[in-house]
């Protein structure tokens, strides 16, 4: 990595929103992050989605044990789509860096369910997990749509 | 996967310790996740070793969110380390399963030091912080050492 790209990576790695900004050693340092970040989060996302249809029994502690989760971890993958990090093993189209704003926009969207998700979880009433599960799904579909390529 | 094996993955889920226990889908699921937890946690505790060692300026603000992020990460891995998967992409060694006791003392171990990281983050003293980091370091290095594979 040359000194240009190595001084854009750590600027696009400041530049992100969120507390604890990570700053990463190279491009696939940041893929093993988000996907992992993402992997994670996207498992406890499940568990509640499991709750909210009724697949698995609804578990007022462990749904918001996992609603805590997501919240948490959904604030970390996007410091981690530093500029290089489109090429290597990573399923993330390069619109997320030609629609930045965009990209951003629609993380911030599925921040916003997840705070929701997290209250509803709170309550500790199924009906409220199921009612604000559906667009926290809705959230992660539309940006996958736009922004993750197709396997 | 068989219904037997599928009966072995769940029940080692569910007897695993921590809140929001896992339940995974497949040994490939539960790899997936454990390695996500651990990546994630391991950048975290990279940044607080980076503050610790003076490689990159002490901020007291950032080094509390990763110790938090760190200490939510740490209770994770543990119940995704299920029948079954000890084969597949994983550098989990077989004594894991064959020693769980010692397997499961490590994981309490590491994670009673990141209790105390997390403490000495908050004070929000680089001196704390180091005092802290080497001890935590220590318990990753030896259960790595015991239950991880060389590469």
């Amino acid at each position: 990595m040359n000194f240009r790209t190595s001084a854009a990576v750590a600027v696009a790695a400041l530049l992100a929103c969120g507390a604890a900004a990570a700053q990463f050693k190279s491009p696939d340092d940041a893929i093993e992050y988000r996907q992992g970040a993402l992997a994670v989060m996207g498992h406890h996302f499940g568990q509640l989605g499991a709750m909210a249809n009724g697949k698995i029994p609804y578990d007022a502690a462990a749904a918001k044990a996992d609603a805590e989760l997501v919240a948490t971890l959904s604030r970390l993958p996007w410091s981690a789509f530093v500029e290089g990090s489109d090429k290597g093993e990573t399923s993330a189209r390069p619109e997320i860096w030609s629609q930045r704003d965009k990209f951003n926009a629609d993380a911030r969207k599925l921040q916003d369910a997840v705070a929701r998700l997290l209250e509803a979880a709170r309550t500790g009433k199924p009906d409220a997990l199921k009612a604000a599960f559906g667009p926290t799904a809705q959230a992660c579909k539309s940006c996958h749509d736009d922004f993750r390529r197709k396997h």
